[in-house]
């Protein structure tokens, strides 16, 4: 009753990580699925290479993308310190398997002769990629690294979350897209049919929005954002006194 | 100097707006020299029918809609319940014209024997309209009737603002999904060859992605939120005091 100090789980907050990581893996299984039962399987060393970029798309992009956004939420409690490095872990495995699935797209296409970079899918694909390297790029630099002063990671940091929530939303709409290629590449005179196969991709795409939904929901529920911990706190109020007199432009905002 | 009081627009906010509505119209637009370029133009009476969709979807479920969700940002300092009318009117347009694009696509199917709702563009799309509608109709019962408690509106806030910015994001990505499948249905042989109504209406996918950013960025900018202004806190200090006993779940937030 009177342990409000105690640092606690908020409710709800458990059982909607537990939908999202439900949903994370049936949209893994489900690409397997898809893959596997009507695109031949997956495999480097042949026709097939070109299925290795859905596959590490969705689990590079959104699973593992998604899964890293969510850590400030689920290790509410721990040392900030491992729960940044944890949060820095996952988006470079993540922007690595998505390097090997964009590699996997374009050798295919080299193979079989077919240009690159000419449909929608594939300009906002690209763009979401560089923009995620950069995006992890200048986080490591501002909040891995020593050297920014506090006020500079405090201003960049409002624009770090925008930019990650936001490219996790471009993500799951690239893949709506390459869903969409897909489709009308190889089914398009039996997509119209309801074949089983356009039903399991449609029903992918809904599984990737609801996907997004559930961790976005997460992430922006003010109720549900990490506190600081005591000790956190004690330790940036010395840390701003320290170093808002050298802050090129502290206290502007 | 100690003008703190005075209500003001804060930096950059105009600037955002601006771009917005410059990025809106210029989306309207290229929307616009797509059709009556490449597609025939617009027209209800004959084959043209389906080209009334794309623009009515761009013009209800990106520009309009996006524009409704702004008035909070631009109409800062106006009375709340003028401004809330104006949220209602705006998305209520957004819902009409809307509807008029989705009438336009089951009637060009219809006329030419195509069945309906069998993509990922048609599912994800009638999603988010009806959501859309659903959302406008809660948001109306419970914003603008009298009847719900002053608590009931307060826990259902953060929850209409979640639903609106994540349907906002949705449409885009239907939108995306809308111009991949014209494109492929059109021009899928010479799509790769970067032709220009191919590039033309990748831009438009650019757009509406650029749309989107700068609007979800002025909304979800902390500082650039409504304040109440001194009125508003007022009444609703007296109405909390007088409704807070009679609500259902006062307080268990």
């Amino acid at each position: 009753m009177d342990g409000a100090a105690a640092p606690a789980r908020p409710a709800g907050l458990s059982a909607y990580v537990a939908v999202s990581q439900a949903l994370g893996l049936t949209l893994l299984l489900t690409t397997g699925a898809w893959l596997g039962r009507y695109r031949g399987g997956v495999a480097w060393q042949s026709a097939l290479r070109l299925n290795v970029h859905p596959l590490c798309m969705v689990l590079g992009m959104v699973f593992l993308q998604g899964d890293a956004l969510l850590v400030y939420r689920v290790f509410r409690n721990e040392p900030k310190r491992s729960t940044k490095a944890l949060h820095a872990l996952l988006h470079g495995l993540a922007l690595l398997i998505s390097l090997v699935g964009i590699i996997a797209v374009f050798e295919s296409h080299r193979a079989k002769g077919i240009p690159d970079m000419y449909s929608l899918h594939s300009w906002c694909g690209m763009a979401a990629f560089v923009l995620y390297l950069l995006q992890w790029l200048l986080g490591c630099g501002f909040f891995l690294l020593p050297g920014a002063s506090f006020s500079l990671r405090g201003r960049y940091k409002p624009q770090h979350i925008f930019i990650g929530i936001a490219l996790f939303a471009l993500s799951i709409a690239v893949c709506l897209l390459g869903i969409t290629e897909m489709l009308l590449f190889n089914i398009r005179d039996s997509y119209s049919r309801f074949v089983p196969e356009g039903v399991l991709a449609n029903t992918l795409g809904v599984l990737l929005v609801a996907f997004g939904l559930v961790v976005s929901y997460v992430l922006t529920r003010d109720e549900w954002k990490r506190p600081p911990l005591a000790e956190e706190l004690a330790l940036s109020m010395d840390f701003k006194t320290l170093t808002e007199g050298e802050s090129p432009s502290g206290g502007s905002q």
